[in-house]
Parts: C-alpha cells; structure tokens; sequence
C-alpha cells in the first residue's frame, strides 16, 4: 500500500505559562506501516483535554511527561487503514491515545473498538469516552451523592462539568454548575437539567452560592480551582466531600499555585477533599458505559461537542479550554 | 457552706492576632452553690489548647464561638465539693468541660469521674483525655495506617502529636515526627522511639522529609498547616490519608490564611485530605481509653504534661503554644 503522510504536532519546547506556537514542531513524514501485533489509524477527531497542559510539564506525576519531540499524547478516534492484527480490519472505528496526528501505528492491544451506529465517533471522545468515565467515578465512586443531597460542579458547561451534573440529575440531587458567561448558564438550566447556574464572571459567587444552595453543599466536584474551590469549600456542609478532578485555573501559572485559603472549613464541616485520576477505575468503565449509553437513549444525558476543523489549528484551539471558550467537549476534527 | 471564691478568667475582647491580656477579664466572684443535679468542682488543673484560639473567634465552627463576657471555655480535672446530684460525691475526682477558673459548677451530666489511683489527675488531660482521644481516632479512624506504612506528624512534641506517634509505632509503622528544636527531637527518637524526627527550623525540610521517608508519606498528620503541610503534600504517596486536625501556624493570622500550595499532589496521588473533631467519636471513647490506659501500662505509650503553676497566669501561658515553647501537654495548675 501507499503510505499516507502523517502530520503530526510534536512538543518543541516545555511551556511556561500558556503554550505558545514555538513550544510545538508541526512534522510531515510518511506513516509508519504497521508492524507485527499492531494497526494504522487514520485519526478523524482528536481530544482535546485539560490535563493535557499537565503532561507538557517536567517532573512526577500520575503519568510521565510528554518527552521533548515526541507526538503530543492525545485521545483520539479514527478507522483502521492497516491492520497486522487479527483483531481489527481496515474500516474498523477504534480509540486510543493516538496523539496529536492524522496517523497513528500503535499496539492493536492500544485500541478499543466502537461502533458508529450507536453514536457519531466524536460521542467516544466525549460521554462515551474518558471524559464520561471521569464523571462517572468522579461523582459516584468519590462523591457519593445521596438523593437530595445538593451537587455543586465547577467547569460546568465542560465536558467532565456537563455530565457530572446530569449523572447528578438522574441520581436526585440539586445540582448547581458553576459556569462563565449567560450563554453557557441558560445552556445548563434549559438544556441540560440543572437546577440553577452561577455566572462566575458576573454573580457575586459566594452571594450566588448561598441562594442557589439552601441547604449548603454536600458534594463539590471541582475541575477549576482557585478562587471557585474556595467559595465552595466556605459553603460546605458536614461529612461534605469534594472531588478534586483538575484545577483549570492553575494549569498555566507561572507564579505559585493558590491553595484553598478556606482548607480549614475541611476541619470545621468534617469533610473529604480527595484527587481522582480517570484510569484507576478501568476495569469498571464497561458497567459505566452501558449505564451511560442507557441514559443518552432514555434522553436524561446529553452531550455536546465543540468541533473545530483542522489538525493544523491545534495550537490555537488548545487555548480554548484555558480561555473558557469552548462549550462541550472540545475535539479537534483531522 | 461556706462558698470559696471563684477565681475566673472571663472573654472581654476577640483577639486580633495573638491573643493579648487586654481580651481578658479576671473576675473573682463567691462560687455559686450547686443547684439540683449540680456539682461543684475544685478545679485543680486546666487544659490549654490549640483550638481554644478558634474558640475565641466569632463565626460558624464546629463548637459556638465562647460569648464576650462568659468564662473563657476549657477542660479541666479536679474534685467534687460539693454535690446535689447522686452520682458524685465530695472528693471524687472528675473530669468536664469546667472552663478558666478556679471553681466550677457544672450539671452532674456533663462531667465524668476519673480514677487518680490509676494516673495523676494532669493524665486525663493528655494521653487518658481529650488530647489522646484526638490523637487515637484521628490517627486510626481517619488515618488508617497499615503496618510498614510510613506515618509523618507534625507538632510532634506537642500532646497530640506525641500521641499520634507512638501509637503509630504500635500499629508497626515507620514514624517521622516534625518538631522544634534539637531538644523536642531528641526526646521524639530517644524517649518516645520515633524512626526520626525533623527539626523544621534548622534543617531543609522537603531534603529532611527525603532522608526520614525512603518510601514516601502514606498518612500525614497535621496539627500545623502552613509551609509544614506543603512540604509534607509534595511527598505523599499515591492513596496517601492526610487528616487535619489543626493548624496552629494560621489561627492567629491577621492575613488570609495561607492554603496549601501543593493540593494537587492529592490528585496526583489520588489521595484524600479529611479534617476530624474529636466529639464526633463519642461513643468509642470507652473502648478507645482502654487501649490507651493498656498501651501506657505495658510502657509503650507515655505522656508528657508541661505544668505551668498559677490560674493567673493563663494569658501568658496561653501563648507558650503559639510560640512553639511548650513541650508536650500545656496544662495550668490552678
């Protein structure tokens, strides 16, 4: 066969602050034909993640950095176009962590096979995807949310945000997302479900919090950090937990992080700030799909792709989920 | 009867920062009889604690703040003058929330008798009261330590953390105590069998967490917060258990409090940050005491009461905590 070009977007340079145009190598070279046990993917859509900003930097952490000139890490979905597996034949829809490339040669054993007639493959990077699992286990493995307990989610017009606080729904809470911006907030309470919104750029938030929750916070669900963390955190009620699942607000400082100034209302309300990380709870997320999959039929969870064309726009498009511009799920279509 | 005089330390101010002599009222006053289902206790020693500090401010906590005006809130152990309730009777030994002064009458229901014959009075103010209670569900309940585990506490020397760190030791783990001074830390290694223990003011304490911990922190207990809390954070190990029982280095910030830098090591490491009150373990206290009472027979648990002669003297010595002077339990003789 002829071996298509691959582009491919590979990390330059560590950022400092925002990532930058230099920090990246815009490459063009033939795909690698697949060897013995592994697949060529033509990647169609790309996710893009805030923890992506994580894997940029030096230095331990739940995965190893990105090496410097190696393909961005990225979650994507695509068809098979080479396969030396019997696993999978060319036409096959698959994920993966395809990186930051039109084509990826990877481990058969690497791929997940989806099905396209169920749901369009940007579906698989979004709730049917990580971003679905780390809303799934983040609120109920971590959370634990009773009925009628009150949910608070920051980031909620996000992909993880969104889903939180409809699986929240569907499991009887009253639930609050914390979201920038009268668009994305009307989004929330007509769109999805949420019994009220709180517009962080214009809503005096704690004021906005203490009417939206009547009865206090029982679960926090953060995916922002800073000050949002510590407005909730001022709210919450005994035996609250909060579930730290990123800290958006963060990622690119270039001064120290803010810790919670308000930490200590964990002493005073006897409440649990816990870390999650998505692949822990692996050997769970077949159960989870079929749950979530059974609740997008019924209706009762929505989600909502923010698709911008073009590989070679990534670098920009990227800066989205730091500017809280994008709305839904941000994916890059190849 | 004759009523004794009733020597009292009473709240005038809320402090500002440290507490100063100024926020208090010393009122002496006839000491008014036991009415039915009364006692009338002879305070002999008073506990000073950290938390008092809290106690003082006003705002929502786990405990009402102390009213301007009323006695200043504490523990203390004495004897039974006077009775009009069936349960205690002159001469026996009680201990109860019998607040700053020198004579308290107090509702039968809210004292408990202590047996001297078993441990000086001084003892069911430390390791056999509150403090060990602190440190035995605080520790155990909340930190869960595994034998092998590696346990860090810091305020070490202090009652709790003394505490906290023999039991650990117990429990079969590696034990690391954060202190003051040379002197607190050779009586953590020397006397009480702490693996090692840091002297956060001489030496490069993330390089000294290093040395102490090989294998990283798998529970942290913190009575301290600020820097101490960063440093610990930024050496968990993954599912680490971080309980917060104080914060002694923020409670007399006139600045916001400073929040931990490092909280996204708990998402890196999947670990959880929970704050404990000792009350909430109530109806474990029996069986709790009688481990600990077992625990110091067999000589593996000692106490150490730093006793400061002289009711008077209780604004002043209230400040031996905050300055880091005290050493082991702080206990007023009145």
């Amino acid at each position: 066969m002829t071996l298509p070009e691959n582009r491919q977007f590979r990390l330059h340079a560590r950022p400092v602050g925002l990532p930058r145009a230099t920090d990246w190598n815009y490459v063009t070279e033939p795909a690698r034909p697949p060897g013995p046990g592994e697949i060529l993917v033509a990647v169609e859509y790309i996710s893009l993640d805030p923890a992506m900003r994580g894997w940029m930097n030096e230095g331990k952490s739940y995965i190893a950095p990105v090496k410097l000139n190696d393909v961005m890490r990225a979650l994507g979905v695509g068809r098979v176009i080479a396969s030396q597996s019997d696993a999978f034949a060319p036409g096959d829809a698959v994920s993966a962590a395809t990186g930051v490339q039109s084509h990826a040669t990877i481990p058969a054993s690497a791929a997940t096979k989806i099905d396209p007639s169920l749901a369009p493959l940007p579906v698989y990077l979004n709730v049917l995807g990580m971003t679905g699992m780390t809303a799934y286990f983040g609120l109920l493995d971590e959370g634990k949310p009773a009925p009628g307990e009150t949910v608070v989610v920051s980031g909620a017009a996000g992909a993880v945000g969104a889903t939180v606080g409809q699986i929240a729904k569907i499991k009887g809470c009253h639930v609050v997302g914390i979201a920038g911006g009268p668009e994305k907030c009307a989004f929330l309470t007509s769109e999805l479900g949420f019994d009220a919104a709180i517009d962080y750029k214009a809503d005096n938030l704690p004021k906005a919090l203490r009417t939206a929750c009547p009865n206090g916070i029982d679960v926090y669900f953060d995916n922002v950090g800073g000050d949002i963390l510590d407005a909730a955190l001022a709210q919450i009620n005994r035996n609250a937990r909060i579930v730290i699942c990123g800290a958006i607000s963060q990622y690119n400082n270039t001064t120290p992080i803010k810790g919670p100034a308000n930490y200590l209302s964990l002493l005073v309300n006897r409440a649990s700030m816990k870390g999650m990380v998505v692949f822990d709870y692996a050997d769970k997320f077949p159960a989870a799909a079929q749950d979530m999959a059974t609740w997008m039929k019924a209706g009762t969870l929505k989600g909502r792709e923010d698709i911008v064309n073009g590989l070679e726009t990534f670098p920009t498009t990227l800066l989205k989920l730091f500017s809280g511009e994008n709305f839904g799920k941000l994916v890059l279509k190849v």
